[in-house]
Formats: structure tokens, sequence, C-alpha cells
């Protein structure tokens, strides 16, 4: 199937897998909705990962969560059902702090009070940079003038946002994410931040060496279009989008980015991805 | 004195302001500084303001003070020992309840709570915009995600901001302005706010029209080099920079704005401008 062109009936339009050795999945949205009590798993989804692991193909996890540690992200989708380890989920905390320790920077923090042991062993006591993640109540006019202060303050501001989503739902309400806050401060500070996670180049690129895989290899799973589908295309990787989770049939006429294929959800996609494997 | 080319000796190159026949004054950083008490008179201001309106001059002023109603902000002044009348000065609040009224619009409001009274009188039970202030500590998370959700449940958003400010200082340091928030709610409703106040075209317009005098004839005395100068420039004022308030040495070097001549302060500008009309 030709990027760009719509997929009406899944599994017959889903060529863009054919032969693909591994598989990387978006999770909120993909695997489970978020809401209270932690999710409600995606009907079909537990079983469709399982498929995915039992296949002998690849399989990746890729998620922007800032509002917990991977470890108890993990354990929350283990709770749901997911059989997941914790080695094969890549999220933005982890691989900020492996470009803080080799840029030898100094973090100072606007993240969510559940993110903050992810830091634990880096230096903060001169920050020459400023994190932030969705830290949502976190985001006060206090907080974020203190963020503001720091940058301001560095002969050469450095501001990394963990992911750059606009807004989420939950269940009392839409919230607005890290995007909307690392915009307000670049704007402040005349400066662009650096992205850290999807759909940044070097976090896909990072998983792919992991896989140890060649981008034409992969498919990615998501229900973000530009950030699941369009940060992997940009890499090479197929992208699929879902039309479950923050979906919105607009997304099938985007003005710039188009899926591989779209299909109803994450076991049609396991469907598709396994019957073009055969 | 030509655009661009930077004057040195005050008196001598501003020979931009021969002739003019009216004089807009930005208040904050020309007349005096923010600070504790609400603020000290710049010196030498006070007897310059006093000296413009003895000599015929038509003098108005201008300002992007959001936290106060125009009323409890001329007191201020009058405190200060600035002898102004109400009717003279120019401030966002009054220019957007027109424009509301004009498009029969009702407003959700996100500003100081002093602000409020400005709207007295306008219908609120509806809202099909978002105006945002300086709101300054009600700039919290849930108060931006209030705005978000009118603005993201409009069928065709509108957004007003008082101003497009960066940040401004107050005793105790730095503080985020109102055009950060704008390009917050910007980005999370993929709109373009529309903004009233400097360095608005139909805000320098509109004091125009009160004075009664052709763009060339007048001249704009500020500190804020794109919101004041820039501003009055783009509709043919022309712009001078005081090197007091927000005034930065860097700003003689700006990539896109040059004022007509920079002066030390505003007893100096009206030395000038005094000058030359004799």
């Amino acid at each position: 199937m030709r990027s760009g062109v719509r997929c009406m009936a899944a599994v017959s339009s889903m060529e863009c897998v054919k032969g693909v050795k591994g598989v990387i999945l978006d999770m909120c949205g993909v695997l489970y909705d978020s809401g209270e009590g932690g999710g409600i798993p995606i009907q079909g989804s537990i079983e469709a990962v399982k498929r995915l692991m039992d296949s002998g193909l690849i399989l990746r996890f890729c998620t922007n969560e800032t509002q917990n540690t991977r470890e108890k992200f993990v354990q929350k989708l283990r709770r749901m059902g997911f059989d997941i380890s914790v080695s094969d989920v890549f999220s933005p905390a982890p691989a900020l702090m492996r470009i803080l320790r080799e840029r030898g920077l100094q973090p100072h923090l606007l993240v969510h009070d559940d993110l903050i042991p992810e830091f634990d062993g880096i230096e903060m006591n001169s920050p020459n940079c400023v994190v932030i993640g969705d830290a949502a109540d976190r985001f006060s006019y206090e907080n974020l003038n203190e963020a503001f202060r720091v940058l301001i303050g560095l002969k050469k501001p450095i501001l990394f946002s963990l992911g750059q989503g606009r807004y989420y739902k939950e269940t009392d309400g839409l919230k607005l994410d890290v995007g909307v806050f690392m915009k307000a401060l670049e704007y402040a500070c005349d400066v662009q931040a650096e992205v850290v996670g999807k759909p940044s180049p070097e976090f896909f690129q990072s998983v792919l060496r992991d896989m140890n895989l060649q981008p034409h290899e992969v498919v990615m799973v998501g229900d973000d279009l530009v950030n699941d589908v369009g940060g992997a295309q940009r890499c090479g990787i197929k992208g699929v989008q879902v039309r479950t989770g923050k979906y919105r049939p607009s997304d099938e006429d985007h003005p710039s980015v188009k899926a591989d294929a779209y299909v109803d959800d994450l076991a049609a996609a396991v469907d598709a991805i396994l019957t073009q494997k055969h």
C-alpha cells in the first residue's frame, strides 16, 4: 500500500507491513485508555501483545509517559494484564539521563514529583539546563518563573522537553501537556527546546539500535499521528495509526502526515502483521 | 537623523523629532520603575511630563498595564506626583471592551483580579472567546486548563491577548508576562491570538485618532524596543527609545528594530523635543 492512501479494509491493505521483523508499540491509547485507577485495557490488546510476543517478531514499547518512573509505569501495565518487561520499554527520562551524563549537564527539573527518582545520582547543585516533563499541577506560575529565571540566567540557555504533546484526555477532561509549556519557555527566552522522546529521531534510533534492525524492517503502531506515525516515518520506519486513543477522523486528512495504514485497533494491526508474515 | 544610526549625543541628533505636534509616552520604565509600594518615579520624569504639558504639544500616555483598572493605575501615578488624567491614558482593557461590544462577543477571562471591573456590564454566561491579561499568580495549571477547554470547545476559537510581553522585572525578580501564556494557548489550540495593546497597529491608530494628528506628526517615547518603538514605527510614528526601564544595551544592535533615536531618559527626550520645536 502506498503512503497516503487511506486504508478502508484493515487486513487486506496492510501490505506495508510485509516482511517486517520488528514492531514498536506506543502504549497509552494503543494498549490502554488512561482513566481512574490508572487505566483500562483496550479490548483485544492484551491478547494482541501476547500474540506478537509469541510470533518471534522483535517487540519494543515506546512511550512519552513522564508522570511516573519507567518501573512504576510498567508495574501499572502488568497489573492491567500486559506481560511487559522494563527493559523493553523506552521512555524519555532514561534517554535524557544518558544525554545529561554525556554532556556533563546539571538539570533544573520542572517535572512530576513521581518522575524525580529517574534522576537519582545526577548532580543538580549548579543547574546549567532546564528539563520540563508533564508536570501537571506543578506547572504553577511560581514554578514556571523559577525555571524561566534559571534559563534566562544561563549564558547559553538549554531547555529539554520530555515530549512536545499539546494536550491529553483524562477522566475529568482535557489537560494541557508539556509541549504547551515548552512553547511558553521557548518564547520567554528566545530559545528552541531539545525534545527528548517521540517524535525525536534520536529517540526512535535508540530503539532501532536496541532491536538491532534497520528502519525498513520495523513498523510503529500508534494513536498519535504526528508524534508516533510522523516521527517514525521521518526515520524510515513504517507508521500505522490505530483508530483508538487520541485518534480523530480528521487525522486521516492531515495536511502533512499520512500514515502508511490506518486500522481500527491494535488487535486488527496484529492480525495484519501476522497475516503478512506468513 | 536616519533611522538605524545610533545616536550618541542625545539632543543634537534628535532631528527626527523636528516639527512634531504630539507625543505619546509609554509609562512603566519611562515615567517610573515598578517596585514595592507601586513604584518610584524615574529622576526628572515628573518635571519632564509637566514641561511637555505646558509646551502646547498634544500629549497622550500608552500602557500595556493590565494588573489594574485604568482608573486605579492613574491614581497610582498621581500619588507618585504625575499630573495625569484618565482620559489621556490608553490601556488594553478599554480597547478590548470596544472590540467585544462591536463583535458581540462574550469573554472567558483569565486576567488579574484587579482588572475584572474593566469588564463590568459585558455578558459572560456563554463565552465565545478567551481573554488573557497579565494574570500573574492566577496563571495556574487549573486556570490555564479551564481557558484551554473553553477555546478548544469553540467552533472557531478566538483568543485575545492584552499585550504580548515576554517578561518584566519586579523587586523580587523577573516575572513571566502575558505573551508567554499567549504562545502556550496558541500552540495548544493551533490558533493565532489577536493582540490588543502595543504593538498592535489598531491600538496606536486609536491614539492617533484621539490626538487628531497624522502619524508623521507624532513621536512615541518608550523603553521597550519591540512593543513601543517598533509598534509605533509600523504605523509611521517616530520611535525613540529611552535607556531606562527594560532597556538593554543590546537593544541598540537589534536585528530588526532600530529606534529613530536613543536618549538617556525622558528628561533628555523632552529637552530634545522642546529644543527642536523652537
